[in-house]
Parts: structure tokens; sequence; C-alpha cells
């Protein structure tokens, strides 16, 4: 009879009940994948779930999962930091492999979380935790491993590109486009980690930390949210020949330094980037062999999620080793180019009731528009600390700067 | 000291000199990777190489290969069907690892040289077998691997994408698209397994195989080109809102049965394979979780396919067992449906002195533009024995079927 490899899962909220529901559902599937038995022992939540087929699975006491060496692979789908943190690090420090969807845990805790599950010789694994269902980590952290990765940018929060997407498409404002994402359950109560950039960043510090092997810590980088998009904004991106998104870039500079920002963006027609809509997200990748590879899907919900997560879960059970690794290592200095020094070609809408000073400040700009009394054009690139100069210039002459987003060149 | 693995590599065409290159150029970072350290032994061709910084490596002789225990891992760049199986054959049963690129020979010998792999618990990889360097083998086999897949669709033909696209961007007839492709080094002088859909089909098949798990062989495959499609056709596919693309499509059916079908298709604007141009590739994937998840990136070219072979390499060098299987099992019997039986909506371009007898035939129709003589129109889904059936009836009222192409609805 063949050994049956025993599983926990520690969270039953959206995702981690997509990880029970598709692993009993799909189960001979991922057995033939596998090549081992394997089964849930238990679910760990506060709350009770009577009712469903696995109800007896159901523990509180997380001991109960840590103390039990049978479990071999336990699934930490609880989100926030703590006590996430605490009880993944328990885990892989008994031996145990784990499987997250925790951007968060992995953003602030990943290098040390991967350093112990080295030292266990047991994975510690996250495809989940950045867009969804899409495959990103392991194509990155294997598919490109031949490559040096040169540059990712992403639109890795499914809610504010929904909120976009309305923006765009229907002509509805920012305010009215989150109650819509609010009522549809894309956006939650409190919508601030999304619109203000956070997730994203979150997730660009993840790709940032497998691409260039150092960890990358959110605290040091530049996140900006799409509150002050207007609708305004929005057609002059149109007429530019472009769309509005939220991007979260990272970039290896020639000085060794990374230039991490998220923040909204023109993003030319051109660009693959520009017709990802809705919830859908996407990163483009860019590696010195492979060139331009873009991967796109469903970034949230709660079947995607689960599937990334499962897949760990199947690398999990089959492999006997801590295998080809997701290898960063910590790093708690800025490995960041300073924000003011990252350089954008920028679009500027510009208003004040006399206009000529703008040729003293920008003598070279692409109009996009103009109407009386305001202007919207695209300058050439320019640093941020540049830029904060020359808007104080163009205040002494009466102009302000109504808005500044810069311009996706990749 | 570490134990170095030794590589060998068959065949120094355009992928496998790439290899070489990549692997000395790269190699500092593809060490720290795999964590092991790796050279290469040999490279195998009949050619001579003068001048290169490797040009010691280079041998006549397989047998040296064959023979030589310290080699682990074997690269295959040759291409075509012999000698490359019987010498990929030799090495896996001698227990060697084999990372090959050559989709030939994995969509015909696929399902044995895996179970060879299997039995002497080595690996048998093929990432870059289709879509170039695009991630899409690793994905499909581990990322989704708790996904039931429901249908694969794919632009997985760099030269007749690129084709289309010149036909479709710059008006040109399909003859001299080729032209201009061959000039660029696109197309090859003998095109016709690129124009004829034969490379797409091998392709699809292996991406069948594993998305189902059982060989699906080319020759139970439909295959169509593109040498039939004119600008007439381009022009009415965006006056229906939207492009002529060549996909390559999988699909599981209802009867357990799989629709396999490599052809022509009108594909909508609003899908983003589109908006897939010049010599990019895409495979767009439907899984029961995970939803709709598209693989965009260059589906050839020497750096972008070398890429794809080293992550191979890199995944051979590192692991201890055969791994997460890419597993699927012989089936030399037809598990396709039959092509008359295939249903879609179809584009029909007719024509005539007297139209007035479509209205008995296609008594539903969309139109999408009509002349003097001439009408093009989408049809209701309908299989291609309905479609001749109807062929009939049209000629037979004094109407004839000029272009007839099916439909995408994913």
């Amino acid at each position: 009879m063949k050994n049956v490899k025993k599983i926990a899962i520690m969270g039953h909220g959206v995702v981690g009940s997509g990880v029970a529901e598709i692993f009993l559902g799909n189960h001979q599937n991922i057995e033939n994948k596998t090549q081992v038995s394997s089964e849930i022992k238990y679910i760990l939540d506060l709350r009770d779930f009577p009712g469903l087929s696995y109800s007896d699975k159901f523990i509180k006491d997380f001991n109960l999962i840590a103390n039990d060496d049978e479990i071999s692979v336990v699934v930490e789908t609880m989100g926030g930091l703590n006590p996430a943190y605490t009880f993944v690090k328990t885990c892989l420090e008994k031996g145990k492999s784990v499987v997250t969807s925790n951007k968060e845990l992995v953003a602030e805790k990943g290098a040390e979380l991967l350093s112990i599950a080295r030292s266990k010789n047991v994975k510690f694994l996250f495809e989940a935790s950045v867009g969804g269902g899409i495959p990103i980590i392991r194509p990155l952290s294997q598919c490109l491993a031949a490559n040096n990765i040169l540059e990712i940018n992403g639109i890795l929060n499914g809610t504010t590109n929904y909120i976009l997407t309305c923006m765009i498409r229907d002509g509805v404002s920012f305010e009215d486009a989150l109650a819509q994402a609010q009522k549809l359950g894309y956006a939650e109560k409190d919508p601030s980690a999304d619109v203000l950039g956070l997730d994203a960043c979150r997730k660009i510090c993840i790709l940032a930390s497998i691409a260039f092997s150092k960890h990358v810590y959110p605290k040091y980088a530049h996140a900006e949210g799409i509150t002050k998009i207007t609708l305004k904004d929005v057609e002059y991106a149109k007429a530019w020949g472009g769309a509005i998104k939220l991007v979260a870039s990272a970039k290896l500079l020639e000085n060794g330094k990374v230039a991490l920002e998220t923040s909204p963006a023109f993003v030319s027609s051109e660009n693959p980037l520009s017709s990802v809509n809705d919830v859908f997200n996407a990163a483009f990748i860019k590696g010195d062999a492979v060139g331009d590879v873009m991967l796109y899907g469903r970034g949230a919900g709660k079947e995607p999620t689960a599937s990334a997560v499962l897949s760990d879960v199947i690398e999990a059970l089959n492999s006997t080793d801590s295998g080809l690794a997701l290898n960063w290592s910590d790093c708690d200095y800025d490995i960041t180019e300073p924000y003011e020094n990252l350089k954008n070609r920028m679009y500027l809408r510009v208003s004040g009731s006399d206009l000529c000073g703008l040729d003293k400040v920008f003598s070279e700009r692409e109009e996009v528009g103009a109407v009386c009394g305001e202007c919207a054009f695209i300058t050439p690139a320019i640093s941020y600390s540049e830029l904060a100069a020359k808007t104080e210039q163009l205040a002494a002459l009466g102009i302000s700067v109504d808005a500044a987003i810069r311009v996706l060149d990749i």
C-alpha cells in the first residue's frame, strides 16, 4: 500500500476553501500527476463550518499541526503578517513544506523563510502570492532561469485595473467605479491597500527579489495609487493613443541598483499591457536571452488563486528535496535607486491664464491636447527631482501642474 | 571541491550555438541558480567550427557521448526525426537526462521517450519545443496541474503570424509577404512545413498530450495552412472586427474525444490573441479552476529558444529524480474527434450572379459585407460535413463558396 501524504490548510476563507474544494473535486487528476496518495488531515480556522463534506477536519489549535509528524505539507491561506508568520516559520522549522498565497508574508519575510526552508531541505512555495492563478513565480524563477532579467512591468492588482477599465470604457468617475467594484466584490470595504498601490507594490517586490536574487523590501519602494486619476486624464491618454494603467515596475539600472516604482502610467496601445482589462492581471518580463514575455490571466478570485496554491502543493508532495530554488538572499539595506532619481517621460496637464511660459520650462514637448487655459503634453525623460524643480518654475510663471503621470517606455 | 556535472550538446546550428553561447556567457548566473558546478564537455556536429573559444569541444562521433559516464545531461538541438530519435533514446537508456528543442521528435516519439526516462529515473524535457522562449510546457504541466484543462488555442508559428501580420497591416499579398519573411530569415527556403500548418499542428499535439495525458499523434490531427488567405478576406475580417490568425486548437469534448484543428480563424479584437503580431506566439489556455491564461512571447529565434533549452538544462542539473512528471501515456489510436464533426461558426465568402438562393441555404447569417455578386457572412455553428452539404446546395443554385474560414469562439 502506498504511503499517504497528509496536508494541513491554515485558514478557510475565500482562498483556503477554494483549495479544499478543488483538492477534493479534482483529486483523481491530482493523484495521477503527483504519483503519490495525499489527503487533507486538518483545516485550521477559528470559525465553525458545519454541514461541509469535510467538516470533521476542522481544528482550532495550531499546535496540532505543528506537532503532528504525519503532516508534510502545510498550506497557509490566512493572509496578513500575524500570526501567519509565526505559524509558517514554526512549520518550516519542524521540517514541513509550506505553500502560501500570502503576498504580505512573502514580501516582508521571504528571505528569512526561504533560508529556513533551505536549511531544513523542505520547500517554501508561493506561486499564488503574485497574479492569482497566472503562472508567474515558476516561469520567472525556472523557465527564465538562464536569463539575466532586465525589467518587469506588471498590472498586478485586479481591483484597480477593474476601476480604471470602468473609467476608460464607461466614462465613470473614480468614486463611482470604486463603488461598482465594491458592489461586485472586486474591492474590499476598506480599499486602501489596493487603490493606494500597496498591494501591487508588495507583488513587484516579490518579483524583483526573484529576478535580482536579493530581497527587495516594500518599505524602500515607491508606491502611488490611482485615487488622483481623473476622467480628463483618461481622455487625454486616449487621444495620445493608449490607456492609463496602474503599473508596477522593476528595472535593473546600469549602476546595479533597482528602479522600483508602482504608479499610474500612460501605456501605449502598441504594448500588450494596454489591453489587459477588467480584473485581469499581466506581467511583462524582459530577459537578455528570451526578449519580451508576457503572462496573462485572472489575478485574483477563489478558484484561480486556489489553482496556483495547488500547483505548489503538487510540487511539494512530489519532490524529495528543496529543489530548484526560489532562492534570494536577505539584504536589509536599500538596493533601490532613490525615487527622486527615477527617470521617465512624463505626461503633464497644466493650467494657467497665460501658458506662454511653458516654452521656457519645457521647450521640447509632445503636445497631446489643449483647450483654453489648459495644455496636456509629454515631456522628454526627466527625473522626479527635475520635475519638482520645473513644477516650481512653472508656478512662478503662474502655471500650475494639475496632473503628472509617467509614460511607460519598454 | 564540488562535483562538476558534464553536459553534451548535439547539433551546433542556430539553437545549439545559442545554447553554448548563453551557457558560457551567463554561466555565473546559472551556477548560482543550480547550486552545482557544470560545464560543456562535448559538442557533436559533423561540421568544423574553428576559431570559437570552445572549438576544442567539438566531436563527430556520437558514441563518445553515449559511452561517457561523466555526461549526465545531453542537449539535442539537431532537429528532424533521424538520427535525433536514435541518439536521444540511446542517451536516455544510458541513464542520461535529455533536453530537446525538437518538436518533431516530441510530437512523434514523446510517449515512448518519456516512458524510458521514467524507467531510468532521469528527465526528458522539451520546454523549447513549443513557443520558443515562452514558458508554456512547464506552466501547463506544473502551474496548472490542479486544473482539468478544457481548451488550448495557440498562435504557435512565428513565420505564418509574420506573414499574416504583413497582409493585415501593410496590405501585401501572401506571396509578397512570404518573400519578405524569407528575406528577413523568418521563413525557410522551403516554407511548406510552416505555411501549410504542419509545424503549428505538431506543437498543438504536444500541448494536447500534456493537457489530456494521452499522446495525440499529428497523423490524426487536421492541419490547414494560410496559403489560400486572400487580402479580400483580410479586409472582411477587419470589417467584422477582428483579424485572421493561424490558430492551433485543442478542446476536450463532452464525449471525451479531443477536437484538434490547426487552421486559419477569424479572431475577434476582444480576444487577446488577435493582437499577437509579427513573429510573436501565444498560447491561450482555459482551465476549470484558473479560467483563462495567456502566455506570450517570442516563439522562435536563437536566443529565446536557447533560453528555454537552458531552463530545462538547469532543471536537469539540479534534480535528483525524474521529478514532477511530464507524463502522458502512449495511445496509438485516435482520441481525436473526426474532422467532419468539428463544429464552428464559419465565415463564408460566396459569389454568383444571383445570390437570392442564399436565404434558402443559410437563413440565419450575420452579414459582414457585400458587393455586387459577392457576399461575406458568418454562419451559426455548423460541422464541416454540414458545410460540405450546404456548399453543394449552393452550387446547385449557382452560388460558389470562394472562402470558408472558421470563427474562433472561446
